[in-house]
């Protein structure tokens, strides 16, 4: 099937040929910026579309391997009957050793080839070098005179491109979707791309919640504070206050028009009444309780889910890199409490504060913090057996995040001269790139593990693009599968364009920008939408942003009303939430139809998408078309 | 308690004498246009401020009796154990006439004084000549130059005097909302203000009743086509299609971006599928099942409300006035299905559509038409036990509405030479002022003879200002407790003043807008909250405008979110909505505050409002502000 209308030539080979002649991108017979991308993402086992990678074998003078490309592995929903927390399937232990060198986790044999640095092979990690120098290359693109005119143009274009084809086809796509039985935007599989397990409830669960346990746990001990314990009750006491009489107003977990440009005061926004006690007892995993109660709301929030039945969220719990057994407390927690959901997906967030944990002399140097992060997981992945519950969780954890405020500006400058990890002992924080390589690199390195030992791998998925420089864009083109905001894409049209020849998915939350960052009617969801990117919708955090029991459709309805979106648009954006999500195989089989790996509109399976086979043809020529002004541009250079 | 600050003398003196002075306004000592709606006010049992009312006595030099103010009454909810279908209680039948005279129904004390047409005092009739009148005095009035001025200014100080309200006192307003125990946004009372029987479910949940329904009664006879049987199987098989297939894109109910500025296509929009036959079958009172659908469709959504608990609705139910026994049968149904539900006040809407009847000759005039209308209720006022079901039914009907595309242009202009209504007999509908003022004389001539009856009475509550000629809100000015829409006071500075200033309610609905008239950004809510005007929010048609499961919530969070409403700003919203509302004092006493008719900060209970006392007495001192510079301004004159 094929979109109703052709287009012709496009006039912009001049513009064209102003890039391809460029010194930058001269590099013979490559386009450099997309092969870069393809080369860090097949490292990683993350994905890069089939369609680019295809015409870039063409510009290469190649054959095209569909078998070369790779996808990540997610772990498949527990069977009928199946305990997820059943540790008896794990693979048996190995005696390789993981071992830091200049802040990458490196496998080995043994200890006596670990002291060589002779890791195993077929696990190769990215190249330093090469990295600062593609990251340069692409620095210097990015504020290239005709290449921002070009893919400023080839944005316009891509604009008015769809406005034409929503006025040539609306009509017909609808149609489509009237004819597609049983299937409606109400029933089509949508993920939350994009949520903090901290606040995943809304305010008012967690009103409701906090007065439930008073009236049953009242007496129960909840904090011991210098060898004495302390009770529900007198911890309220303590805070002067009585839940019974407590409001979401006074509860003041909500962000207003207070927050608006104020991260400082978002955050603080997590601690209910403005009592970290609370934050504490009801939104940690760990605390002398537990986490038991933060287990509880979180099961009460996938419940709903569950009622919701075609929702789905991939919630986002911390790790902090401060100690080296925060894994084995959080995957405890995990087990313990049985925080398990077909309708949940794991994420860990990392956040960008090494300054403070430095400050307070919790870390020696940048590299402990990163050991802290990443060598249980290789631990565990060895040895699965020395570590069940970790590799327990770590089955069902999918990816990872980097967050912190990202208008927060760092004066270093990633370079071949910025002192390696282990030597980074100052309490300046590093700059936004230098957390991003050296997460990539080693969930890099943890990914070809797990791949070689059959396992599932993780997606790197960080913040990036909500404020701070348009150069954190570029850093995640290179690193990550996906992003989390984007905004920024406003500000630089040649990421932007690479942004959608990469194909790569933005979990965008307008409601989170209307509270932080920018106003709703100006975020640019909706033309990133149009010109073709991969956007989802997510929520962030319902406790601070939403005001319904169905946070995810009431960011989806806003979405619909501000924007005017079609029952085809909405369904396009839970489609590629699905797609960007880290949902297994046999879910996404199920969810999207067993082609879903492929692309275009055969890609597409609309009785279960409810995504008119018109808007994917015309997606699939649109992305084709752009591919191919570029080969075409490069042969005639 | 006071506002924190002061204002100081304002320097707009000069154009307050510009208006004063103006040949118009100078009948002597009177504020003309608020003495004018006061007057109609009164006369019909509708409300008027006390503080305003206050200050036109002052300006006449007449003491203040504020036992002159008049309230409506409306019916208190049954108490524990009463039936609220009981007939019992009804008063006695009386053995007055009620006739038809001009347009007009009077009530006799027998045939004989109606034939003499003298009617029972004290039920005294709007004088025509003097309404015509008082309308051209507005008429000139919101025209003139000076007065534009004026009004225009004072506005935009309104606004501006908002704006560093907020600045200086919003931070004391959340203080005091976060030390009010056990009251917040979600335990306010809220009443949706405006919306209609037909489209009250949501799009999912009529979706949902239609597949259920036929699972349960596919062979069951839904109509009866010329005599023959049709079964529910049929019907569908008819249409081509089967339930099960059905999604809400085959629904086709939602209103999109095809129904912006298309009114027409909206009206569609009530049809499912597009068959006028499931329409008749799941949203008509009257049908071969006895309206049995609609009225368990209506049952499911009070139960919704029930569950919220803290939210209440005003469905509004059509009489057309085509046939004389339309309010029995629409009682008939009331009754029989006992649709009662605490949550839920029954208003009347009376679409425009004389032109149509006429044309297909099922009225003779204009005259049979209101004859059709309010006949019925007068005589069931008059004799409750003739007519049970009725007399029953309107115990629970709290007002009137007039609806129809307010941007149909009539060529008619209701002046002193306009055909009576008997007379008015050409296929032409008659203007907008023409009903307005038919309805409204009725509506008092009713509420009169209720009130001296003992019995509850009606509000006018018309659609106005949704679109077409601002004179539609002149009109309602005059005529009508309080409106619904009101959108193009934005382009009648003096009427916007004058609403103002009467504090008349406006019931807004932004998303309807959004879909039909206006984007959601430019709606005036905002500013009309702000400005001081008394507006609250409705949902008009959840079924083409919302999405989720709770389409009054929706409504609050979308318009939380876009104009970042503070908690202060949605809890006064919250507040207007009850006090615009058919809730009876009974209930307002019980969600307000038992003070709650005395205006100003003592009027409001914070503990069950919610709403901020420094907020009431900004409203407050504001108001008396400006009423203040009127009433020097006159005597400077």
């Amino acid at each position: 099937m094929s979109s109703i209308w052709v287009y012709q030539a496009c006039p912009y080979s001049l513009a064209l040929c102003l890039i391809t002649k460029s010194t930058l991108l001269t590099r013979p017979g490559r386009c450099w910026h997309l092969w870069q991308r393809e080369k860090y993402m097949r490292l990683a086992y993350q994905r890069f579309p089939l369609t680019t990678s295809q015409y870039l074998r063409d510009i290469e003078g190649e054959p095209f391997k569909p078998e070369h490309s790779v996808q990540p592995v997610f772990t498949s929903p527990p069977k009928e009957g199946e305990d997820p927390f059943n540790t008896k399937c794990l693979p048996e232990n190995l005696s390789w050793v993981a071992r830091m060198k200049d802040g990458v986790i490196y496998v080995y044999k043994d200890a006596a080839e670990a002291d060589q640095h002779k890791p195993i092979e077929n696990m190769p990690a990215p190249h330093y070098e090469t990295f600062i120098d593609d990251m340069n290359f692409l620095i210097a693109l990015i504020a290239q005179g005709p290449t921002k005119t070009y893919s400023h143009r080839r944005l316009k274009f891509l604009m008015s491109k769809f406005n034409v084809h929503e006025m040539l086809n609306e009509m017909e796509e609808m149609k489509e979707l009237k004819l597609n039985p049983h299937r409606d935007f109400y029933n089509c599989r949508k993920v939350d791309t994009h949520i903090h397990a901290a606040a995943c409830m809304n305010q008012k669960h967690l009103l409701r919640f906090i007065k439930k346990s008073y009236r049953v746990d009242a007496d129960r001990v909840v904090q011991n504070i210098k060898g004495k314990d302390v009770t529900m009750k007198e911890l309220f006491a303590n805070l002067n206050l009585h839940p019974y009489d407590l409001t979401v107003d006074s509860l003041d977990v909500h962000a207003g028009r207070q927050t608006f440009q104020r991260f400082d005061k978002f955050n603080a926004k997590y601690n209910p009444v403005g009592a970290s006690e609370l934050r504490d007892l009801y939104m940690k995993t760990e605390n002398h309780i537990d986490g038991e109660y933060f287990a509880r709301i979180i099961k009460e929030v996938a419940s709903d889910l569950e009622d919701a039945r075609y929702q789905y969220a991939e919630p986002r719990l911390s790790i902090y890199g401060c100690k080296p057994n925060e894994w084995a407390k959080l995957s405890g927690w995990f087990n313990k409490h049985r925080v398990f959901s077909p309708q949940l997906k794991w994420m860990i967030q990392v956040p960008r504060i090494y300054d403070i944990f430095r400050g307070r002399n919790f870390v020696p140097h940048f590299g402990k913090m990163l050991e802290n992060i990443f060598m249980p997981i290789f631990q565990a992945t060895i040895e699965p057996h020395a570590n069940p519950e970790l590799s327990i969780f770590l089955k069902h954890v999918t990816g990872f995040d980097s967050v912190d405020d990202e208008s927060k500006h760092s004066g270093h400058m990633f370079c071949t001269k910025s002192p390696k990890p282990e030597e980074w002992d100052i309490v300046k924080n590093p700059s936004y790139s230098y957390y991003i390589y050296y997460m990539y690199a080693n969930i890099t390195m943890i990914n070809q593990l797990r791949k070689a030992r059959g396992m599932n791998t993780f997606q790197f998925r960080p913040h990036c693009g909500e404020a701070g420089a348009v150069t954190h864009l570029l850093a995640s083109f290179m690193t990550a599968d996906n992003i989390s905001h984007g905004l920024n894409l406003k500000k630089s049209p040649v990421l932007q364009y690479l942004y959608f020849l990469a194909q790569i998915p933005i979990a965008m939350s307008p409601l989170s920008n209307n509270s932080l960052f920018l106003e709703y009617a100006k975020n640019p969801v909706l033309e990133f939408l149009k010109k073709g990117l991969i956007v989802s919708l997510s929520t962030d955090d319902p406790m601070q942003f939403h005001y319904t029991k169905e946070p995810l459709m009431e960011e989806y309805a806003i979405a619909a009303q501000v924007f005017k979106l079609s029952t085809c648009d909405m369904c396009e954006i839970s489609r590629n939430s699905v797609l960007q999500s880290g949902l297994s195989d046999e879910e996404k089989t199920h969810f999207l139809g067993a082609d879903y790996l492929k692309e275009g509109p055969e890609g597409n399976d609309i009785r279960k998408t409810n995504v008119a086979q018109i808007r994917m043809a015309y997606r699939y020529e649109t992305l084709c078309y752009e591919l191919n002004l570029i080969k075409e541009g490069l042969k005639t250079d």
